[in-house]
Order: structure tokens, then C-alpha cells, then sequence
């Protein structure tokens, strides 16, 4: 038997073919087309599927061997397989259940990423073996997925694990959702970027000056973690501050949820131990009873596969 | 068959004694002795109890009938019934558990107060029925308890619910616990104190001035709210703020964990629909997916009866 995982991203769409172990055994990827029509899309991921599914690389890769097919989105779906939300792929209401089960009539489950990898991660990553695990990915904004008693908590209407949207700071800087202070804006990515960009002038001398070009347009979190990397004294205040925000976020989520173990995944955590180590460091300083055994923080362990693993898990 | 529910206050302690269906058929109530020994302390609940046990007024009421014992504490306890942390009573590591057995060889379970009225409400109050639920203590400080799947959740390390340590306001007013920002510094009982305090002086026209003689150290949560009623400015403009800060942190417990209900309790809750219908309206605008259906926010239905019926309920 085997499971199909499709992990629908903003700007490109990974399905695997993975077997009873998790294991992917096929996989390929293609472009997020956005100008098309709702069928047309789902169109390009079934006929990716077929197109994955080759006996003449292994005999289970066939149809009938197929016992689901599951799809990550950046975005909420419910109950019934519908994509309440979906923004960068332009979807609102959209069937995916129906249109895929139109096509392939296998049981069919959609769920936001971050929940689907926090469930990859419990399942056959980093935080397998314990009962509830809270997942954050750093990237360009912040996602969450909750795990409590080994399940997705999604909420109950669907619209939990929104720990980006979290106002961190009340009054603070605007967020694309319009609100205030959101912890987005003080732990993502773009938030490094921002704190880069606000002292690159007041800093010519700084090693993201030069590795950039003198362009603020140019910095990216790596830039900047490449500066910190070679001890630029920039970098490590931006650093700091990043670590203060992510830690003060982490303390949030275990002072409320207090799970057994909290991961973090997306573009930041590639950083690693430098990044881990100044976490596990920080956080404890604002966690109520801290004097009591916290919840462990680890980078997540399955990387960009997480999604499609996780996707393929959904039943 | 009976219940003991026991609700330790910093100031007193109320203890019930209940029938199957969680009905009070005794109660009394004991003064808080905090400069006692910790074994004497539980010697004067224990008399409490036998007091309560009056077959004659009840035939039900006898030491036979009892099933369990439950306490819920300002504080956290583990799994053992040891109480790890309890400030206001000034108990670290107490057996609490072991001391009861020793005088009422009883099952005895042990939680904090606001999961115990979280577990009350979920079962015999305005929640009952629902599955997910947050109770919310607005009171000097701000507790929070956690119903998911039906149950307590009160982390994997047993100090999660502490809603009232989430940052809110990074870098923002002192807490007591020693971190800024918290958000019991802005929606508590003595964030409204505060607010009042602060701008007393630029307003001597305002009602609330008056109410407290121009002594800002009478001011009280409740001298706001009588203010309000009668259309003081000051009051609504310190209203306005409260609601504002109180809405962000229910919108952040609904972006987060979206639980189908979340209760207000506490001293600040008697305050009634002014609160509730201004809070209702607000905190949609900072949640994510706001255009879903939304958790209902409810007024807490037990009152300060809340306490001991859920320490009945701990099992």
C-alpha cells in the first residue's frame, strides 16, 4: 500500500508517493500556477500523481496501490475537504476533496502545512514519541501546527494554530493582516530583514553592508546570519533582539500550552545550533515556573519533506 | 455517595460537600492561616470536613459516604498530589496529598483553581455540553484553565493555563512575576486600577474622583465600572482601553487554540453584559479568520461556587 503526500506551497507544489513506513518512494514537483482556473490546478497535481506512479520503478508505485491521498495548504480547509482560505493560491470555498475525488475516487484529506509537519515530525521526526509537540516555522511569515494527545488540534472551528497572528506587542509595527504587534513581525524572516534594514544606514561598516552591497533590498536572513557568522557586531545585535522576540513567543506558548516538546522548522531554523542554543538559553527567562522541567526545543528534523510526509500521514 | 470539593483562597478557604450530581448538600468556609505550620494547615481543613459531615442534617453527609477528596490551589501540583508551587499560602513542595491521607484515607486530587473552575463550568455551567473550552479569571491576576477533548489540559509538565504570564506588550509595564508586558498587567483588576490611577490627576471632573473622595488609592475595578454606568468620560475612556487589551488576549487564545467557548470569571466578570457585549463586539477584529464562525464568550455561570464544585469534580 502506499500514501500520497502533496505539499501545496505558494510558489511550488511537491507530491510523493511514500510507503507504509513514510518512506518516499517517488516524488516529483511543479509549479503553483495561480492564473489558471480552480480545475485546471487540480488538473496539473492528478496528472503529476499518474505521473509518479510507475511500476517499472517499483511494483507498489500503481493506483491500486494507493490508499490516500493527502494535501498540505497554506491556508484552512474543514471537515468535508473544502479550502475555507487559501490566499496565495487565490482559493476561497474551493472543493478539493470533490475535484480530486472526481478524478481519483480515493479518500482524500487536506489540512493547513504547519499542522501537517507538526504531524510529520510526531509521527517520524524529531519529536516522535511524544504526546503533544507544538511546530513553528520561521520563514517569510509564521505558521503553527499543534499536536496534543498525538492529534492535530486545529481548533474547533479550524482556525487555531494561527501562532503568527498572535499580537506580541500591543501598538507595535503593522502586520500585513492589518493588526498591530503580531508575532509575525518579530520572529519571521521578514522580521530579521526589517530589523537589518532599519540600522544598515547607521551601520556602513557592518559585513551586511558588504555582503549586500550597500543595498538594504539585498538582505535576506542569511545575510545576516552569515554576518553573525563571522562575528559582525551588527549582526549580533540584530541577532539578539531576534532571539529575545523568539524567545519571549516560545515562552508564550509554553506558559499557555506547555507542550512535551516545541519544534521549529521553515528558512530561520537552518541556522541551527547557533540559533537553538541562544533559544534554549533566553526562553526560560520569561516562563512562569521556570524553576520546573520545560518543554524541550529542537529544530525540526524532516526539512522540506516534512510537508509531504505529513500530507501523506492525514487520515 | 458524596464529594469534598476544598477551594484554597489566598484569603479563605471554602469547602462543599456534594452529591453525585454535584449539588452542594453542606458548606463552610475557613480563614486562610498563612503563618502556621504546613501540617497544621491541613489539620484545620480536615476538622472543616468532619464539621461538615452532619448526618443529621443530611444522611448522605457521613465520613462512609464520601468518595473523594478534591482541592483546587492557587498554584500547581503534579501528578502525586504534591502542590510544587503555591505563593500566596507560601507552599513549596508540599505533600499536600500524603497529609490528607494520613488524617482521610480518601482518594485525594489536587489542581490549580482555574482549571478546577474550568473543569466545573465545562461540566455543570455555561460550558457544558462543549468540548474545548478556556476559562479566563479576571481577578487581582489573571488565571486560565484549559478544557480540550473534555479534559483538563494543564501541559505535559503541569504548568501550562497560565494565560495571565503571556507577553502581550514586549518591553511593556513591569509584571510582578518580573518580566514587562504580561498580560495580566493590562487585563486584570489591577490594570483598571492602574489605568484609573494614571490619569486621576489630569481629570478631578471625572466621577471616579469623586466616587474615591480624590484618593486614587481607593479607586477600585468597581468604582470604574459605577462610574461607568453613570456615563463618566474618564470611565469609558478607561473602559474603552480595558475592552481593547481584553479583546487581544481572547483573540490570541483563538488564533492560538480556537476552543469552541471561552469563559470570563473572576471579579472583573460581575461587571456582566457592559463587558461581554463590548468584548463580543471587539475581538474579532484581531483574530485571523474572522469571517468563520468564532469561539462565544460567555460570563462563567458558577460563581464563586465554581471552585469548590470543580475540586469535587477532580478525579
Amino acid at each position: 500500500m502506499i500514501r500520497i503526500g502533496i505539499d501545496i506551497g505558494g510558489t511550488g507544489i511537491q507530491i510523493g508517493a511514500l510507503n507504509e513506513n513514510f518512506q518516499i518512494l517517488n516524488h516529483a514537483s511543479i509549479p503553483t500556477c495561480t492564473g489558471i482556473p480552480f480545475e485546471a490546478q487540480v488538473d496539473q497535481m492528478v496528472d503529476c500523481i499518474h505521473d509518479l506512479l510507475r511500476p517499472v520503478i517499483n511494483p507498489q508505485l500503481s493506483m491500486d496501490q494507493v490508499l490516500s491521498i493527502g494535501a498540505g495548504i497554506p491556508g484552512i480547509a474543514d471537515a468535508d475537504g473544502n479550502v475555507i482560505n487559501c490566499t496565495n493560491l487565490g482559493w476561497v470555498d474551493a472543493p478539493l476533496r470533490k475535484e480530486f475525488q472526481k478524478r481519483i475516487p480515493k479518500p482524500f484529506f487536506v489540512d493547513n502545512d504547519a499542522n501537517v509537519a507538526a504531524l510529520a515530525e510526531s509521527v517520524a521526526g524529531i519529536s516522535a514519541g511524544t504526546s503533544s509537540s507544538v511546530f513553528i516555522t520561521l520563514g517569510t511569515g509564521i505558521g503553527s501546527g499543534i499536536i496534543i494527545n498525538g492529534k492535530v488540534w486545529k481548533g474547533f472551528h479550524g482556525i487555531g494554530g494561527e501562532l503568527g497572528h498572535m499580537i506580541l506587542k500591543m501598538g507595535g509595527q503593522l502586520c500585513t493582516c492589518g493588526n498591530h504587534g503580531c508575532v509575525e513581525r518579530y520572529c519571521s524572516a521578514s522580521a530579521i530583514i526589517r530589523m537589518a534594514r532599519e540600522q544598515l544606514a547607521a551601520h556602513p561598516e557592518s559585513l551586511i553592508a558588504s555582503i549586500c552591497g550597500g543595498n538594504p533590498e539585498k538582505v535576506t536572513a542569511k545575510t545576516v546570519f552569515d554576518a553573525l557568522h563571522e562575528g559582525d557586531a551588527l549582526a549580533e545585535q540584530i541577532f539578539t533582539e531576534y532571539v529575545s522576540c523568539l524567545a519571549q513567543t516560545i515562552a508564550n506558548v509554553t506558559n499557555f500550552l506547555d507542550p512535551e516538546i516545541i519544534l521549529l522548522g521553515g528558512g530561520v531554523s537552518k541556522a541551527g545550533s547557533v540559533l537553538l542554543d541562544a533559544v534554549r538559553e533566553e526562553f526560560p527567562k520569561y516562563v512562569l515556573f521556570n524553576n520546573q522541567p520545560l518543554p524541550r526545543i529542537e529544530i525540526a528534523s524532516l526539512g522540506a519533506e516534512a510537508g509531504v510526509i505529513g500530507a501523506a500521514m492525514l487520515s
